[in-house]
């Protein structure tokens, strides 16, 4: 696996189990997966020599991220197998192609999905032609028009976002002005004013076979995921059904091979797909205590063309909160004290230095009352980001309500 | 972690997600703990210069078997916490000290288990005279006595032994002979007539805290462990509220710290205790995939003396097999139809050379059916072993039977 965090932190737990020796390309030694990992290679994942030099040591080649540069993997799947593949990976580095592909699949009727609004933008001329046109109402089009400029416009890096970075809404041509400042490749997209943002998770296999996680509910705060709830909650499940078929059709119309999570905006009975990711995903964290396949066993079952296992989850809901570095770096010392809280939330953590707002691990409970799951998950991973557990992702639906 | 076999490499696992730094000491760079384990030292534990050097950069030192020298264990007490203590290693590493000392907790009412009746043993006469006494029938001894000598004598080396190896069931004076004439330390045992052998996992840690796992139905073949059905199928609660409260009894009375795995045997509504095991143990191996803590992370937790987790099964049903070496060594050509067959199996694979016999992997299924959760497992972990699904433990339950 190209990349040592997280990810692939917890991809090595799951290759203990499957009995595959799995290495990782780490830029350090320190780097998260690196700490655990007794086939760790330092190296840099930019370097076409460092890259070949690990790959060439690998039966298979994966992922955990999409930042390897596509000339490089071209000359690596010449010397072994990569998966996911250069020409499906394309999609996840390049949001511009992305759109154009999904766009294409949606209009021809392939998938129950369509894409938000966008446009390919590099001047501000260009920005004011995408908020104008978002004001002529278009027959398919059912959220989202006026009669004027329409504000605010989401501009997009086509490439190297992650976690709510390479996303900026623009509330105003002064804001877009600053972002064109930055000359960077950019797509204008409209702002979906969704009901709910929702993610599928699924798994494909060289062989063809495919296998789709319950459809989740992500809840996030600046740009980066705070809450998943499995299932989605109230959700219709014929839409649910809908969603998994999006993503199985994408993973088999771009020839994933391995994880692909496709975040998706629920409008009403209506579902547009926001993002893509082929590798472990945040949105499936919670698999590692409440399915009976973890998505990352199932990432190496897929990339590794064994069969798949069951997605199914193991109880009739699971929350997982992110933990994000607070200023207080002492994880441990808090660590304790949500044990004895909570001696069933299961925590996760990835081993990295604290940094306001990072994800330094999760927590995940399991069971039968979601009110209670979530503020379990809430409460815990709060206080080990803060040390106090005021402000909680499920807390505010707490706060007593104005009376009548 | 002295030692870096199976169980070790499982409790690496653990330490992953509880974001410890866990550093194994292996005989060898392919022990199976070895081969996943980032923070691996190679030595020989029986070396007390290996084993200072290895425990004197850590912050806690603990066991995956019960073989280390108790002169050593005194040493490396000198220098680092160690848990279990060398004072309650001391009762898994002599039998004769655990007899004596379980015995005098039964006698004062102190767990509401007995003792198999036992003696030291160090010649042909001993063992004679421990055959007659069989014969006399005793107050409080509701089973095995007759008239005459009583045969079958179990023989067990005091120490050293495992997974059936250093227990020799006598069928006569020369059976017992030829084991008296390897002239190791002995004790001879009745052998039980149980109903079933049962299995209780409990942790304790240095505060004081406990948790026990329900009780297990363990079945054994050629004295070694084959299936664990989880929680004890048929028990009545009373007499497993007993079972766990006789281990979490005797981790107290033993100051153990960490895991204790007391097997037992019952015969009726009464309950003896066969063997102790300080660390994770084969009976546990079901909580990774079926339990809110897995044993190998609640080990972990007890030895740093943080809060415990919930022993608290995850579904109705957990059932476990292991995967024995057989003839043919290519677990990986058998895996995938194995996880082809079965979406559902959770298979674990140790990295272990395949040897006719030995453990190299388990199966663990999860769900409501009993009968076909002991199935799946079974046909899974014996195809893994042979190629073919014969022959599995649960099989010669469903032969058909003769008519009437």
């Amino acid at each position: 696996m190209v990349g040592a965090g997280q990810l692939a932190r917890m991809t090595a737990q799951a290759a203990i189990g499957l009995g595959v020796e799995f290495r990782v390309l780490a830029e350090s030694a320190s780097d998260s997966a690196a700490q655990v990992c007794a086939g760790t290679v330092i190296g840099d994942y930019k370097s076409a020599g460092d890259l070949l030099a690990f790959g060439s040591g690998c039966d298979v080649v994966t992922f955990d991220h999409e930042h390897v540069p596509g000339v490089h993997l071209a000359v690596l799947e010449g010397l072994r197998p990569v998966r996911p593949c250069r020409t499906a990976l394309r999609f996840t580095q390049d949001k511009r192609s992305m759109r154009e592909r999904l766009s294409l699949l949606s209009a021809k009727g392939v998938i129950a999905a369509r894409c938000p609004k966008y446009q390919p933008v590099a001047s501000m001329d260009e920005v004011l032609g995408f908020a104008r046109s978002r004001a002529r109402p278009r027959g398919s089009d059912a959220v989202g028009w006026s009669t004027g400029d329409v504000w605010p416009v989401v501009l997009k890096a086509t490439s190297g976002g992650y976690d709510g970075k390479g996303v900026w809404i623009c509330e105003d041509r002064d804001a877009a002005a600053e972002v064109l400042s930055h000359r960077i490749d950019l797509i204008a997209e409209e702002l979906v004013p969704f009901d709910a943002e929702l993610a599928v998770l699924v798994a494909r296999s060289p062989s063809g076979q495919g296998a789709a996680y319950p459809v989740v509910q992500t809840i996030q705060q600046d740009g980066i995921c705070r809450e998943v709830i499995a299932p989605a909650p109230g959700l219709d499940p014929d839409l649910a059904a809908v969603a998994q078929h999006v993503g199985l059709t994408i993973a088999a119309e771009l020839g994933v091979t391995g994880l692909l999570a496709v975040e998706l905006f629920q409008v009403g009975g209506e579902l547009l797909v926001n993002e893509l990711a082929m590798r472990p995903h945040n949105c499936g964290h919670w698999t590692i205590d409440a399915a009976v396949t973890s998505q990352f066993e199932q990432h190496l079952r897929a990339v590794l063309d064994l069969p798949l296992g069951s997605p199914e989850p193991m109880a009739a809901h699971a929350v997982m909160v992110n933990v994000l570095g607070g200023d207080d770096a002492d994880l441990h010392g808090r660590l304790p004290h949500v044990q004895a809280a909570d001696p069933g939330a299961r925590v996760h953590l990835y081993g990295k230095p604290v940094r306001p707002g990072r994800k330094v691990g999760h927590v995940t409970v399991v069971g039968d009352n979601l009110a209670e799951l979530r503020e379990r998950a809430g409460r815990a991973a709060t206080y080990l980001s803060l040390g106090t557990d005021n402000g909680h992702p499920a807390a505010a639906e707490h706060e007593p309500q104005p009376g009548p």
